[in-house]
């Protein structure tokens, strides 16, 4: 049999290690392919760079897409991230008649419909078992493993730098600042963070994954994002004291008739629970879907050992022909689906934790709880607690109360109101209870 | 396309679970398959009695091999359970020229080899996702998700009836009688819970696990196996004390050039670990790989609709043909693999908790520490409860010990000759830590 020749668009962390993994002919891989399998072209920016990788130079070419189109390649690996020049490349290795296994998430956040259109013109699969969860086969799992079943829901913690930022802020009580300078430190935040700390980097792969679990054609434009740029440590202790662990969750709930429910935010998650228990840089997601019921997978989210876990399986179940026909039965991104319907703030319910600094002075709480219940809005509970020993006697102080299940209109219009009680020093915080 | 035609072994609860979905045309399990399937033939001891079940009663038939081997149907469904007629119905399928789906793990454990020889001579194969982990989709993330690792371990809570019993013990401080009783009035526990509580039902699993995580031709006997039967209240409550969860678990290390250990035993998981944290009839395998690293997954562990889920995946994966690419590259149970090598107590060190009962005088803590250094086992810590207020003043006492890590040889040896010091009430207690 003829080796299969691999085209390798990048060759960072990822990259590297898919690289290295392939040309070692020790691994499991190489056992569970049983076939060679060689790396042919591999796209890198700058071929003269240093590289512990056993690849000859003579390998190295700068232009993807000479890479992604030679035509001795059967296979184009894209570990380049980003749209362009991953997007052209990606739709050009397909014209080229190759399967392609891509790590990308926002590629097929943004452009998925137009790669999937691409791929079944082309007779080919595009696997991505990569761009969401690390190493954990979550893509498998929801396509594969759980392909009987009905979605109900998906709530996911999926990027590994904001939960190891949220894990930081609850046990030290560094602010939000600290707890980033503390992981760019260590590895776990890049210099700019900016697409994973607002919630962007989750986004993507809610897309992906809602896709997936409920045949709906998702873009990110239809995901409401709030990310955890914004929160204060305070928010994270008063939710302590109540016994809740702060999450930045990517959640989907089919409504049935009132719609799909999708949004990216910091929610509390009762301690104990299993998605707060998933601490550092680690990803988890929990579906719950009919007949199974719930289910739980979590592992490490990012990282170039993981990640390489992830590529090369897509690899092998592109080889042995897998690829192929889970491509088929699943028709994802469909050309013609039409949008989800989307469910309105009137129809999602939830408890729901609200944090007011208040001037402190008798009847306010009463205020407060009044126009929380011209809005529908009752109280679970509250806490009040005192100004700070070192704070201005008339400084504002916290009011925390947890609401019983409202619905989200409600909520943000009661909040309006109170930001414009002269009581009250706005903005007011909310944060949903992920129950 | 003709109608897929199916044979049903079984129509117990998952039985009649799978035929109504199925039945069912508006599932997500027959919008995923793209062809209408029909459940042609059904194997029923009894064909009288009544069922709530979209099946005509003259598709019923008394004759399992019968139905395995009927020229209509393409696909057959074991869900008898048991070794016989299970196995000669099955071989009799494979003969036949069809594709088998069996959620039968004592089947496999015992008798794997046979079959997959059979599913080879026939070109078919063999799909058993809801033989472990109930509708945990373990199976597809060892062999498909995580396909490209060397798995190092994998550590399991595979018997839904054990932990709900040691739940209710930690929680409600019942003995094991009473535990048993509470699981069997809520369905949780058989009238004859045997093979559940010995380990005998989770050392099935752990030999199909190890199969595919270790291509070892692992079978049943070589896994050393202690049950929850034998373990009393008490040991739980301490090992609470100190911090620790005590779970039946099933656990497969390779330890390289010194072989692969196997067990199912109880043992203590420090609370706040993810298998720690998995309470009641669920389930949760947690592996360790390379590249991947840890990941974990958990969910129902039994019942009609999770193990549908697991049967129905398989179901699908065989009809669109990805079941029997899986199988090729899988080569699960080679005729001709040698059997591991097994590890022996040498070569397994750990953690353990030792529960001596002892004369309540002074000294006897030395005597104990003193024979167990012989043995080269170090003390971590040391809890010496008070006897009862209504014991017997010359009633034994509790004396618990934490180890540091020693070989299982070394301590097997220091517990047998600490079980003839006249100050000891025989038989001492020793429970590994899952570290």
């Amino acid at each position: 049999m003829q080796p299969v020749a691999i085209g390798l668009l990048g060759l960072g962390t990822v990259g590297a290690e898919v690289a290295r993994r392939i040309e070692d002919r020790q691994g499991a891989f190489a056992r569970r392919i049983g076939r060679t399998v060689i790396v042919r072209k591999v796209a890198v920016r700058d071929p003269q760079k240093p590289r512990n990788v056993p690849i000859p130079a003579d390998r190295y070419i700068t232009d993807p897409i000479q890479v992604a189109t030679d035509p001795e390649t059967t296979l184009v690996i894209e570990l380049m991230g980003g749209i362009e020049p991953a997007r052209t490349a990606v739709l050009a290795a397909l014209e080229a008649g190759k399967d392609v296994v891509t790590a990308n998430k926002a590629l097929l956040a943004e452009h998925g419909a137009e790669i999937f259109a691409a791929a079944r013109r082309a007779g080919r699969s595009v696997a991505f078992e990569g761009a969401v969860g690390g190493g954990i086969p979550v893509i498998h799992a929801i396509s594969v493993g759980l392909a009987a079943n009905r979605f109900a829901a998906l709530a996911a913690i999926l990027n590994g730098t904001c939960n190891f930022i949220l894990s930081s802020m609850a046990r030290s009580g560094l602010s939000y600042a600290e707890a980033l300078r503390q992981a760019q430190e260590l590895g776990y935040a890049e210099a700019d963070p900016t697409l994973d700390v607002d919630g962007t980097d989750t986004s993507h792969k809610l897309a992906i994954l809602a896709q997936l679990a409920f045949g709906a054609s998702v873009t990110t434009d239809m995901i409401p994002r709030q990310g955890i740029d914004t929160l204060q440590s305070s928010d994270i202790q008063y939710a302590a004291e109540l016994g809740y662990t702060v999450k930045l969750l990517a959640v989907a709930r089919d409504h049935r008739d009132a719609g799909l429910e999708l949004r990216v935010a910091p929610r509390l998650v009762r301690r104990g629970s299993p998605l707060a228990e998933v601490s550092g840089p680690d990803n988890a997601i929990r579906t719950i879907g009919e007949p199974v019921g719930s289910n739980l997978m979590s592992g490490p989210g990012a990282g170039a050992g993981p990640t390489a876990s992830a590529v090369l399986a897509d690899v092998i179940d592109v080889i042995i022909g897998r690829a192929a026909l889970t491509a088929r039965s699943l028709d994802l991104w469909p050309a013609d689906a039409p949008a989800p319907r989307l469910c309105s703030p009137r129809d999602v319910r939830g408890r729901s934790y609200l944090r007011f600094m208040i001037a402190d002075r008798p009847g306010v709480l009463g205020t407060i709880a009044q126009v929380l219940g011209q809005h529908g809005v009752s109280i679970a509970s509250v806490i009040q607690h005192d100004p700070g020993e070192d704070d201005h006697p008339d400084a504002p102080v916290p009011l925390v109360i947890m609401t019983h299940p409202a619905s989200e209109a409600d909520l943000v219009a009661a909040l309006q109101a109170i930001d414009f009680l002269p009581i009250v020093t706005p903005p007011s915080i909310r944060l949903g209870v992920e129950d």
